[in-house]
């Protein structure tokens, strides 16, 4: 591994998207994974932490190690959000030779990421597709990670008030609005998002998941798996009604993942200063722009329009082979 | 005066794009002007009655009664809003010959709109352009004219959370968010809605506005000095920031008004639930679009999309002549 | 009747209290009742303006203008809050002579407020035993009957965060916290509140309820019937639970209006500048006592803190003589 | 130090009531310091450092590991509530013998909580006197520490919505709403509180207070020098209005010391559900007693009541010599 390579640092609630960015950050040159973190969202962390494990084991890196964190949002109480990834969060497909737990590090997800960014300050970037518990209790204890890290890419919230878990949250933000709300106003990194609607509008064909799951290769099969039940509802009303742009394959936490991984995957962004509504009955958990400046922050996260879907696909494929 | 003429009911706060709503009503055959009730908004409600007797004396049409109605949003907490349209609402320019409040009728606005309604049921058509307190009132004092309305109108609210004077509210909805609630939730006759970020998109060129100034009309040189102050608000970056669709002349209130003149002035539009956020940090007052159907409502409005800005602007030109 | 009768005006949602409350107005010399407005609350507002006529009637008072107000409160939106004086508000004891709503006045409750104290300004005692729907309305649709008032009384709120109703809101304040907001915030009059705590620390013995309905009367036995109902709800573990004092006879609204009709009914109170809470998840209605003037408002209520129970006991003994 | 001995670990934010506490704890028998964690809330959590290090040095005892914890309540957000202890949090008493900093532990706040309790399961007393941010921190780190915790006293909330700090909050509480409510929902070991009206109603004679600082001592001088600014505060307007039963003296978190270790020191308590309210306008960070049971909560606190002033003040008095 040559010096050169990116320091990746991922937090995830391993559903299926978050496998497919996972599987793009492993088979990416260049690219080094220093840990991946758990946290509850799609499922319970500690499956979270087994999918996580199942999809190493699949890539054959089950060196890499993996950190169990927070099992609930900052505030304690779980929202109910259905289980769109299935009930294990990886479409409930049975995997008779998944790893045990006791593959997982002894020390904490919070206090890896701590110890991590630490350790290789100025060199991490910090890539967080799911409800970002764990990234707000380690800024609160440890607040000087915010500088020490290179950058922060998010999966998560939304640009337009559209909602894909309650009217107007998003899920990652909805799962723990005040974890995202101390991430976006404490984190003072660069950081990069990658909201609901812009990946929605960032869909790509069913034809080519069509083709992309279709490789003769062991992650292919395992991605065929663990994905059928998701694909199946996306054809339901209540999801068809959330997508912003209709239907189409929106592997949302790897547009986050890319982003981390090539400087040249974003074509056009706003940078636009980002807080997160806490008290609202409908708005609870929505991302809040403040185009009008209102808050007098001084800093603005880099929110992702368009990126270059020919490289992305040229990822999704690179992936499963 | 036909039979077939559309009875009009206009409620306004009479900024400058009220004016020119009001104006477009007054020149358009087939309707008629049953009263316009005047409320606080874009400055005290005392200078909104001056504001529109100025605007009937101009049209000669001072025979059309105004009523004076609620001098404070619901819960009595006017926001600073700064003052767009002057101090005054019409641009602050002088006006020696403006005619006196003793014109104003004796009976209140919120009584003399549950009076008309009842008197033509099934009959009126509401336009509101300006915070929704007298509608609010109204249908608390008598519940039955929700239904007895032929349809309403109102420009206010947003759909994408972009403020225009709050970080997430639009002008109207932000100064009484609780009246904005009770009308979305409470009025269901067919409605209407031109939204903050579809008249952004609607908006018409600055030179189509100086062609239409510059008619040798009473009318036009009153227009051009009552909207000179705005225009140059318009420039300033504060306004400029709110503005969704970039530079452009925006009359607000009169894209509301058209649609209630003429059928055919909607080309596009969405029909979904709607309700307002009451208790947000940086959401009060934004209008919420129930796209999930979370809230299991009924009632669904018809949020403008897209218009006839060809007929718009043979409105407007009519309107000076 | 004198000129030194003291004129009341009263606004109920006439349960057992407010009859109660009604009968000792009914039974005082030199009090003149203008009139009684009616609201949702206890019941729906045609129960209560039915159980209004049935209290009349009994007391061969049915001259006294009833006048039927909001049947909604202001966002629209009614609590349940279960029937602590059954179904109907008066204990649903059958009343096969019972009085027609064609006895009620046509012009609407809110309507009638204004007038009535803008014919006698600065005469009027108003007592509001109920959601302050009506008086809420009332004010915005004239601001001025504010000043215009003697004085006003009011049943309702809690100075302690002790709920009777959810956990920190007394019901009358939790019905509509909107209309508690305005009138404590609008009405400028000198204003007495009978708080939850104070009435359940003021109560009397059920031995002395059990005598005053024993006497031998029409009234008495009209009192008996409708208040067995809620005698029995008290013994309930509900009802025990949110009594702050333990057991006993705490006619409520009762308090209102003897303070209302004797000035020496007072012994103790505060007096300090009170507002309501309307965000909270748990604090939603409650009454907010300044005692730290935060708010630094100007004007005072006068919170009743101890009562004469002996001229009390001798209002309710003649109230049903 | 005997089997026998109560094992303790105290969180403070070290203002001087924190300061009596801790020399409560350091000068009674049978009590082991097994640590004291620092937080912000009175002053900057260097300051809170500091000033334990002071105390411990004037008694002796710099043996006592002191951490550092939390620089920002959960949010991110401090109160601007003034600075009743001065800006030092001691009385801004020059001490030019003060230890430095680099007796701190290198360890953090919270990472020592989780392992002090995790190394002596059910048997630490966990004493919290500031703003519960360490104690939110370590329970969503390892969520096991709340059943491995003996029993937790806490100084901080109120019970009748008397705020000392915000119109409805006890300072604790105020500095950091969703630290308690994480910590009384999530925290389910036995739970005693000494809230502010509490304390209040059990203040202390000023004159015991000029007895108790006029004991020939190097601590109680040490005691005089650092508590006479909020001496001086508690006679201003400011403060007084606070004060729910009048002037004397009120050393807060001492209460909960005491408690912690006599088991005979409370006299009477009630045991009721608890929780905070997290989004009121004036109620944001109250404590809500839930004497209705409208949560439905299985685990009750101990609100004490009434503690033996008697014994207090030997506690008191021995805390100097
Ligand atoms: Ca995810
Ligand atoms: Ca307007
Ligand atoms: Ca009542
Ligand atoms: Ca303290």
């Amino acid at each position: 591994m040559s010096n050169m390579s990116k320091k990746l640092l991922i937090d995830v609630d391993c559903g299926v998207d978050d496998a497919q960015a996972i599987m793009i950050a492993l088979a990416a040159r260049n690219v080094q994974v220093l840990g991946i973190t758990c946290v509850q969202g799609n499922t319970a962390v500690e499956n979270v932490c087994k999918n996580v494990l199942r999809v190493l084991s699949v890539c054959g890196q089950l060196k890499i190690p993996v950190f169990k964190g927070a099992s609930k949002p900052i505030l304690g109480v779980p929202i109910d959000a259905g289980h769109f990834h299935g009930q294990d969060g990886l479409g409930d497909a049975p995997d008779p030779n998944a790893p045990g737990l006791e593959l997982l590090q002894e020390e904490g997800a919070v206090q890896a990421l701590v110890r991590i960014v630490n350790q290789h300050p100025g060199e991490v970037s910090l890539v967080a597709t799911a409800p970002l518990t764990n990234l707000a209790l380690a800024v609160r204890i440890d607040p000087t990670i915010s500088q020490k890290l290179k950058e922060l890419y998010i999966m998560g919230g939304n640009t337009e008030s559209r909602g894909n878990t309650t009217t107007c949250a998003e899920f990652n933000f909805a799962c723990d609005p005040e974890a995202a709300y101390i991430v976006l106003n404490d984190y003072l990194c660069p950081t990069y998002i990658a909201c609901w609607e812009f990946t929605c509008r960032s869909k790509l064909p069913w034809e080519f998941c069509k083709d992309w799951l279709a490789q003769d290769t062991k992650k292919a099969r395992f991605m065929s798996q663990i994905f059928k039940h998701s694909i199946d509802a996306c054809k339901t009303k209540r999801i068809d009604t959330a997508l912003v742009a209709g239907q189409g394959f929106i592997p949302c936490d790897a547009y986050a993942l890319a982003a981390a991984i090539d400087d040249t995957f974003i074509l056009e962004s706003d940078e636009l200063p980002v807080t997160v509504e806490l008290s609202g009955t409908h708005t609870r958990g929505m991302m809040v722009v403040d185009t009008l400046d209102t808050l007098k922050k001084t800093h603005k996260a880099t929110i992702m329009k368009k990126v270059d879907l020919e490289k992305f696909k040229q990822m999704l494929m690179d992936s499963l082979k």
